[in-house]
């Protein structure tokens, strides 16, 4: 297991843990200067943001700024109330797949989406089976272009309690069920992003992460699970403040052959998103050491 | 599958449904005699408002009503910061089994708790493995007492958003896989209680269900999961208000040989327990016929 005691080389911000500081909206150029300052060296942007700073400048600043990224977010939202809605998304998505390439990501992350409409509140209809069959073709047809181009898909199963409005993928077995329908031969195009909030109950999750491999493990995102949990969105904890058992499952991450970034994605509307940006990044550095 | 459009006969009402009614908290006598009042023939009452009421009226005024019980809510929260802990909840779960016994119930239903302490937000240790062992260990000692009184326990899996504070058993699978581990012989002994709440996300539901067959199910609890939730514990919805396939979960359980009552528990604090409680009961009568 790595020692990431010393330096932050491993660790990467995903733009959404600091996109609100003191309560406002910062621009994503700005972020990237905070990051750079604090000697972080990778980031996982938001394509909201992107879209916001402008694709080529975004571009031109990591270049300037030597800095990598650990995954681009997000694609995916496959299921649709009716066959329009299912061709734009599968649009958006190649639309996705192409700002990621620009963007030199090592892959793209997939929240694949679940009940169309349920987000806002009025779902299109009610079954998951039918959600969960858009998804798969839906991935099945950005796996061709992703292919084509050489950008690898990572499903992020979601918590289930986001198996309603924005994922219907909710267990790491399930999305490795998946990646073994859509690419049998292990290509790499295919695989999961791992995040710990979402899976670290699943009495499967030392199973399946071992299952998964080096070759399905693209991505891993790091924060915790507060005791209690105000909010099913963005109440998530700094690392080291709640529950989860870090070190083990990065143990278990790398043990399967993961060698890749961790990723500190918190949205935390009460807390972290009202402190101060560089305060946050400090936090994030030093949990990053001593916890992650 | 059977016909509930023409009777309640297969309703039973969990008492924590209607425990407020516009706000406020209803003693169990109470509760007890409204539902007699809409005809329904089959509640779950908790604990507390049980020792509330004191237990042998409780039993008394069942019997006058010639009413049953679907279950009794409940026994469980094992896990424990010290030895002395693990035993005071063994013999509390012995008391909740007499009193199962008192009541007549068909099954104690069993919420197995999880991380001590992380209820009241000071979680005692971190490791699901530890608490996970401790509730095997919890639920084999009570089993032998269980065995000797006659009276089934029904482990309820909880939805993973309660695995750090509620219960660590949160999937139909990893309930089943310790009943098999603890009753091989599928003496009926040891089942689960199976809530649609709880349940539904999981894409190994239906396989699951037929795996339990009519010796593991114990209890079949009802709501719905509205989009927005709003809460993690009690924004429950009305059956029909939200996206579970309720007719269809139903099919698979009935089709596992199950055919006992459908138990309606809803938390809701924002909008169920500010109601009227008769306009409750009417509606839970009405949804029982036409979309449970």
């Amino acid at each position: 297991m790595r020692d990431l005691s010393q330096d932050s080389r491993w660790l990467s911000i995903n733009t959404a843990t600091v996109r609100r500081q003191r309560g406002a909206e910062v621009p994503l150029a700005r972020i990237i200067d905070q990051c750079a300052e604090h000697g972080i060296r990778a980031i996982s942007p938001w394509r909201d943001q992107v879209a916001a700073a402008g694709l080529d400048a975004v571009a031109r600043q990591l270049r300037a700024l030597d800095m990598q990224l650990s995954g681009y977010c997000r694609g995916g939202f496959y299921p649709a109330a009716d066959a329009a809605g299912l061709r734009a998304a599968l649009d958006d998505n190649r639309r996705a797949i192409d700002e990621a390439k620009a963007l030199d990501a090592p892959c793209l992350v997939l929240v694949v989406g679940a009940l169309p409409g349920a987000l806002e509140g009025k779902p299109a209809y009610k079954s998951i089976a039918r959600a969960r069959g858009e998804v798969r073709d839906g991935i099945a047809a950005s796996l061709e272009y992703a292919r084509s181009v050489g950008m690898p898909l990572a499903i992020e199963p979601l918590h289930p309690m986001q198996a309603a409005d924005r994922a219907c993928i909710n267990t790491l077995e399930h999305a490795l069920d998946l990646c073994d329908e859509l690419d049998p031969d292990r290509t790499s195009m295919l695989g999961v992003a791992l995040d710990a909030y979402h899976c670290w109950w699943d009495p499967k999750l030392e199973a399946q992460t071992a299952r998964a491999g080096r070759d399905r493990l693209l991505a891993y995102h790091v924060c915790d699970w507060l005791t209690p949990t105000r909010d099913l969105l963005s109440d998530r904890g700094m690392m080291g403040d709640g529950v989860i058992e870090l070190r083990q499952l990065r143990g278990w991450v790398e043990a399967a052959g993961y060698a890749g970034h961790c990723e500190v994605e918190i949205f935390s509307t009460l807390d972290w998103w009202q402190r101060d940006g560089d305060e946050t990044l400090r936090i994030c550095i030093e949990r990053h050491r001593s916890v992650v």
